[in-house]
């Protein structure tokens, strides 16, 4: 059963990007949002709004009891949590289910197993896919994660178990400086996700970031709908995605296809997924991870697709059936997504929140914004800096390029003290490298290091 | 060859668009500007802008000598000359081919065909069109007009020959009235074109206005691009646009296509161009009138098409073939143009020119917008009201129309004095004859008699 009012336990650009596609389906809305998100453009986006708790997340956007307390009292039956926050916590997902609330995301069990990303390697092995030689599991001791360097050979990457986002990553190049990484990783693990278990891969170091979207629903049809690259990168953290993976040989695209079918089965997943794959130099593919939420990057799947990925999950997650069949996935064109965030990579990438004085997003055609601000909007420093994805479709891979720089270079973000990464998008697009898409998630750091950063 | 640097001789949202196009060519682009358009966001869009004269248009947009003056001394190739303005003067096409200066459009002696409206009607039914019984050419006097009455029977419509844009255009039930409405848009067509002639055609009373995209290039190719519905008008002006018609037998659909492009192959035809179409309610087609311009409602097929529809102009106009045959063409889904008036329809939909000190445009899956204002911009008093087209496509037309309802709900819009048709817009889109597909072109004047008009 459709929900009768759709509680969504996030801000900024995704919160305003769950509103739309409710108000579509005619599904009311309640914002929630912290004393910094008083007037922000997620809480003008929704119905109702309820204020949760000041500013710092755990006191607010993870607060469970005041966003359970924020639906109970609306009278909202489902609560979408976006990406981030809430999305991967599966205890959220029982407590909302123990209030009989509908949680728009996978079940519990399926997040408790894809959540562990030690454990889910085994689970992908079972199922047919690549994985990378590496741990059984989580590593208890250093001595145990310098044994499994010795046999799966240097350089080997540590990883958070219960990680993600890009964090709780490192890698080591020999074993003095694994003992280093694994103590280091474990305690920010611990620090970061309440949860200090790591686990041991060989590191891949000229890779390609391939991203496989699915869906599944509650009859158990599961299908995918094509592939994002997301190998621009710094320091885990995308900066650009787009849609097909250049240079993706046919024969490759569909395995990926696939395998993220194939494993996505073997766990029963339900609603909207990422299966996250590195393909090496020789065109190797090998699972990474599972992300059991809606993606920053969406917005390209849904341009080459025509589906509107929102209102599949909550299709998903009201038992209906997907609103289509793998038969009846369209990929067409290209589309390439810029994160347009409030930071300086002059100074590191700094976060410069801050009035936007003047806003003006790009339009015409071919181009999509999502965003959470607008002209007079004040960028609040308590959270990331992502103010704008400017997306874009073209017929052709070249053609999308120079859409997107034409969009940026449209895209008007002035305010005292405010940089974007604007410029730098700009000159990583204008790169031979990416034009050619022969870059690698080293390609970003690769680029910072040889050239002065622009700014503007 | 490719123009070197292009001059737009228009303002506004067209304006714009192809500076956009040109951009994404890597084509310098020369803004033309009245004084009334110092500040506008055309003059921002363009690598540069020259000053042509005073607010009134024949004094600036429509005074010839200082745009070529304005394109020899910025070294510009070609003209693009947008809709309305100069769009369909032969003769201005002649002058530019004179100074060297490619005119982005058909060639002249096309114009000329075309664009006298009583002749093109004998071109088209020798090309097999079907066309309405009425006049032979022109009419000269008040008796023929009678005599073709008689004949005919009434009621019949009066054109001005060389009119377009819905003007010029009256209803004459009677032989009495016909006498009175002939003096009246013979009149009226002097004063506004320049050229009294009128011609007379059966008027059909409850019928839709369907329209079909053409391109043609210079190797004699002609491809069509699907259809578009525009019976959503008040007093021949189009307020809703869409595509693909809705209720059109498949059959029609495919028919218009075949006509479209035998009627343009007829004349020679080059560039982009619109044939229209009156569907009766038994489902006759007849055509109307051939549009030698770019199109206020084209991106409605660009969002079915994915083709940018500027650019083949472009490539039209430089002697290159289209970028695609007509096997190549694919239309998918449903789009639906809604036309944004800075206007009141509670005072006879009088303009309301002035400060925008709010201006949001709305974004999101499946938005897009084109327009030549931001917040803060003045809407000058001296041009027509239109301030921004929102498209939007969705992969069904109930859908489509769910994310129009969305994007204009999105779409904040406010200055002292200002009003716009939005609320009128929603109101539109909301009736039931509208989600049944079965409106006329009698709908919104039928709606605008039996409704208080909506406002905001």
């Amino acid at each position: 059963m459709r929900p009768r009012k759709i509680l969504i336990a996030n801000r900024g650009e995704i919160a305003v990007r769950v509103a739309r596609t409710c108000r579509e389906l005619g599904i009311p809305t309640v914002a929630v949002y912290s004393s910094a998100d008083r007037t922000a453009g997620h809480v003008a986006a929704c119905d109702e709004a309820v204020s949760i708790g000041p500013p710092p997340a755990r006191r607010s956007y993870l607060y469970v009891p005041a966003i359970i307390e924020a639906a109970l009292r609306t009278g909202a039956d489902a609560i979408h949590p976006g990406y981030g926050f809430l999305s991967e916590d599966a205890d959220f997902a029982r407590i909302c289910a123990a209030h009989g609330i509908t949680f728009v995301g996978p079940r519990p069990e399926v997040m408790d197993l894809v959540g562990d990303k030690a454990r889910v390697r085994a689970l992908m092995a079972e199922a047919g896919l690549p994985v990378l030689p590496g741990s059984d599991g989580a590593v208890p001791s250093p001595a145990d994660a310098e044994r499994i360097g010795a046999e799966i050979g240097y350089p080997v990457i540590v990883k958070a178990a219960a990680g993600g986002g890009g964090r709780g990553i490192a890698v080591a190049r020999d074993a003095g400086e694994l003992r280093e990484v694994y103590r280091a990783t474990t305690a920010l693990a611990q620090q970061l996700f309440g949860d200090g278990s790591v686990y041991v891969e060989r590191f891949v170091p000229a890779a390609r970031h391939v991203e496989v979207q699915l869906l599944g629903d509650a009859s158990g049809a599961v299908i995918h709908l094509g592939e994002r690259d997301c190998s621009l990168q710094r320091r885990n953290q995308k900066l650009v995605e787009e849609a097909p993976s250049p240079l993706l040989p046919d024969d490759l695209r569909h395995r990926l296809g696939a395998y993220a079918v194939a494993g996505a089965r073997h766990v029963g997943y339900t609603g909207a997924g990422t299966m996250e794959f590195l393909v090496d130099a020789d065109g190797n593919a090998t699972f990474m991870e599972i992300n059991a939420r809606i993606q920053v990057e969406h917005p390209v799947t849904e341009l080459l697709t025509g589906v509107d990925l929102i209102a599949e999950q909550i299709r998903a997650a009201s038992g209906e059936r997907l609103s289509l069949t793998q038969d009846q996935v369209t990929l067409t064109g290209a589309a390439i997504e810029c994160r347009v965030n409030a930071e300086d990579p002059a100074t590191g990438f700094r976060p410069t929140p801050g009035l936007l004085t003047v806003f003006r997003p790009p339009g015409g055609p071919g181009v999509r914004v999502d965003s959470g601000f607008a002209q007079g909007d004040r960028v609040p420093p308590d959270y990331d800096s992502l103010i704008a994805k400017l997306v874009v479709w073209a017929p052709t891979r070249a053609q999308a390029i120079a859409r997107a720089d034409r969009a940026l270079a449209e895209f008007a973000v002035e305010g005292p003290g405010v940089a974007t990464t604007i410029p730098l998008l700009r000159a990583l697009l204008a790169q031979p490298e990416f034009a050619a898409g022969t870059h690698t998630t080293a390609f970003v750091t690769d680029y910072l290091t040889r050239t002065p950063v622009p700014t503007g």
